[in-house]
């Protein structure tokens, strides 16, 4: 069930019985010449709400900007710094806990949120370490790509060009969810370089088209579908267990 | 077009010609017994995309959680604090004036968030006039249900029973965009009471079942589509006007 | 009563019977070639200790610097960024509501704070609708020239010269209270141009003198001291219902 | 002149030879059984004033709540944050440097301003120092009573009486510029206890009607005219002295 | 060289030949009853020191508390929230930028830490991608035990006994660093148990006494030894290659 | 007995007959041609770890980096923002107080640091007195530097050559604690000139090799062991007395 689409007598109902909650979290950001700016949303969201049918778990909106400041390069890309998004994170948990949510778990569709979600997970626990009064809540960050199953398909699809940005993968997820919007564009070279960056510039100077080693042109709908569909019987399973521990 | 389902370089095509976005923000709150909690978000989402259609203006996406604190006696209701929306607002208006945007246009769902974003504007345009180097941008707020037209079919659907929180226009609009999500339950009194309110305890106290002034059992999918098509066509026309001024 | 001339005991005393407090607050920015830095300031002070007298209510000192990011293009204006006024006006209420205070009516003199005031009340219930251990507290606010009265001898007096920045109304009401410091300097055109702003840059290139719409030149101190006469009575009527509810 | 009861092409005029401003800064805090809530904020406005008209400078509007966190245990004491406190202080600093000033001399009326006023000044500096584009600027600090023959004045009269809150010197200049609210109340101990406190309610604790080490009921406004005068001449020839640096 | 053994001409001359400086980041934390509560903070420490003299390269001083805020209930732990670790990154890396350092090798000794310290190198970067005038670096987080020959020697001694908190690794190497602070005290179990934690409480639940699934017993000098110059090498190698790109 | 060298029992058992700390702090910056970058952090943890000695007290790490905005213009000098300085030292003794230590003595090695250290003891302190459920707590400040036997060295050993920055007392403390970075440049003129400064350009051009008034090329190791046992015998006592309290 999706928050957005439930009332609150629903969401009353729901917590009777269970107290957990799935939070798909992506980023605006570029994803080269034919990958949608929305791709880490997109993931995030059609998994999470994939996984939320499947598990009869309430899926909340999904917050759709993310950390990208390394991607601001590239036109239409938005970030928000850090310190705002843990801001973001606090505040959203610190809501649902008082109504009693005690289980926030985070399917995050890109790399760069990592460091800060996981941030702010300690800044959350933090408050009530040093003394306020709070409810306990335990949160968990999972990535959709995460499960032993995607990785499988990934690799066998698509192997060394799979890469780590504007992915066939991640591109396939979207061409399943959005059919209407899959773009085609010359890539050069088909396999994108690799490596490492620090500012926006300094990515678009390593990264000239934005994409890091993958081919995204190898993308398929019908990839995207078996790959959604492993994300979600993975996501699910680490949901239900984690909610049970 | 949706930022989320563009490419860069099709935003870098875009910006060749134009400097407009449309932003969409909602809430994340309670909308009494039979009201969703994402209304005021899919308001937001749904006639942005009409107008984005309607305009060829490229559509961010949805802010699906606001300034909704007085929502929070009520379970699933999600609020930022006014500081951290500040905070966002800026972010996202910086991080895409990188790119040579210059005029954002929020088009809004929720009342409780006019302030608050109000006030974002004016930390936005403060940095630049205390002397920050910045480039120059416009904002402009407009909800969804101000154009005149679309106050009309509300005073003629709905009359009194309009009200203001969980309206029947709202919650018609959502019928309308999601024919599937359509809630039903006994609302007693039929027409809620009106009044103020302060934090999430006073409202709860005030406003028992989350409604105020309004019946929303009054609200059909043909009103909602009457509505949502008036209100985009009011809000492209504003924003038609607004960016070439 | 003023709070500043008021001892500890006094307050206490106060406290056994009320607990409403005025605040005015106001701004330190132009008002044209003729209207003091102090307009907006000034105007609420001298009100607020009107409806103080009128109503035997405490009077808070007033805050002078409001949020006027718009005005810095000219010579001693002053402005916090919402943010910083956001943090004064919590800080503020929070040491008064320790003392038992629980009514916070703000008497504001610039539409350029509204937004920020009403973001900071927001902040304000906010903390406690996330479950910080605070006293229930309720605050308003008030723009001295909103009551009916006011709105008709402006109205009366300057018609469309009224405009809306460095107004004949607020200038007269200084005149009234500050008779040695009524300023002449001449006004070309008479009634200045209307239309919008964002940042300080955009306001001084479209309103050059920072007049808006105004004619403050037709301002005397009778036509102040009528205008401060129907403010006080209609705030002070406002206030005491307010208080009653 | 005032700041408030200027204009703006008043101030611009001014900037063509001078770049120095004054600003008193004081706080809303008890004062004992008779001492008013205003004092620090009173002595610091009226001296400011007088050294405005001596000296020709600008005085900006008093900053009239100060940092009072350990006065809040008495009924009308206000605090800010001194994280709030340095915000303003950057806040209005910025502003004005904006138009030409370049020179903030800070008149204070609140030993327990000293610290946070004194970081604020760090603040401002660090910005430039860590590389901000910023107008190079010159704070400085200065207690109304820091000057010899202040000091010498509440000697003579008062000696040991003097203490360190609440003082005969403070009440004695408050009394001469509000002779309309002088008070009287019985001082048990005649001269209170001296000591020193952390929080609020460790001060009330210790210094239970709120005086530190003084005996007010010596204040006349007679003294408060000779220390007005003396502080006036005192600030008076420092601030000629530091601009002309 | 230490940074605080050096003068400022000492640090000019070194900034003519290269920019880069490690900067050693620990914790103050429970490190079980026989760890030390610096623990983190000297390996951090002593290895940084110990690749300065290796490879010639400045070493800054050592970031003794962190984020440790699921320590909380041990006696002694100190944390600094994310975000203030956070502010404290930015500021010392953009100091250091002033003076032409550009690449800053953070070499560290809590896990805990990683998710903060690599959010702020986000924040670092942000600023500079959203327009900031900041000179360019680029920032690299390094764990002490993260060389193939450290996890060896780790795997060789301790097998499953190294654990994840309190490890015999760190613990030998304050042995190694600090003889005379080797402490003894009964561990029951003498492998503790695994597992996850959230905030203080829940880890002061899971693991009584403050070890993750380590037998610090088996710690000895000598191991400290082997380890600490395992690591000093790789670090010294890896440090040498990163400044070298 | 240092923190860092203490295991969580210990301090258990500590605290059961004590409840203070000393909080050595000092800075990274130019202490002159001669002086090390670390000079203001060694004296007070070096003073400090005496002081623990002789008093059994507990001290914990040292707080090496502080605010030193003004020395930006030296290559070497690292600078918190007050505000930062500030949230770190609430943490710091938010954490400590959550296990029973009520008195924090903080021994700072830099005059730089008064007032926001100061500010920061009100932050912590505001939070109770605006209501927060928090433990209470004392805080004091002491510069090593304070005592009168340490005064009296100073004086006799180097009269009007000890100035106030990079003082020929701090230089042989340091020259005591480490022989081995005993540094030796010429010095022109041998005194330094002395005067103000604002921020990190101002303080360069007033004082082009970072001394202030002093001629630290009077300092000796044997010098710095008498100003290091004077120091260490009076804080020793002015901590005793104050714990006491």
């Amino acid at each position: 069930m999706q928050l957005q689409l439930a009332t609150w007598p629903e969401v009353e109902a729901y917590l009777r019985a269970r107290s957990g909650i799935i939070l798909p979290i992506g980023s605006t950001e570029q994803h080269g010449p034919t990958g949608l700016l929305g791709t880490d949303a997109i993931c995030a969201e059609e998994i999470a709400r994939g996984v939320g049918e499947a598990s009869g778990a309430l899926v909340a909106p999904t917050i759709s900007i993310g950390m990208a400041q390394h991607h601001l390069g590239f036109p239409g890309s938005i970030t928000l710094r850090p310190q705002t998004l843990i801001s973001v994170l606090c505040d959203t948990v610190l809501s649902l806990s008082r109504h009693g949510f005690t289980r926030f778990y985070f399917l995050n569709g890109h790399g760069g949120n990592i460091a800060t979600i996981t941030a702010a997970f300690s800044e959350i626990y933090a408050a009530r370490s040093l003394g306020a009064e709070r409810a306990a809540v335990k949160c968990r960050l999972r990535n959709w790509w995460q499960g032993q199953k995607v990785q499988a398909i990934a690799k066998e699809l698509y192997g060394e060009a799979e890469g780590s940005h504007a992915t066939p993968s991640e591109v396939a997820v979207t061409q399943f969810a959005y059919p209407r919007a899959i773009k085609r564009a010359p890539l050069d070279p088909p396999v994108a370089a690799r490596g490492g960056f620090t500012d926006a510039e300094d990515y678009r100077r390593n990264f000239p088209d934005g994409r890091i080693g993958s081919n995204p042109a190898l993308a398929t709908p019908e990839a995207g579908r078996r790959l959604y569909e492993a994300a979600v019987a993975s996501v699910a399973e680490d949901y239900a267990k984690w909610v049970a521990e």
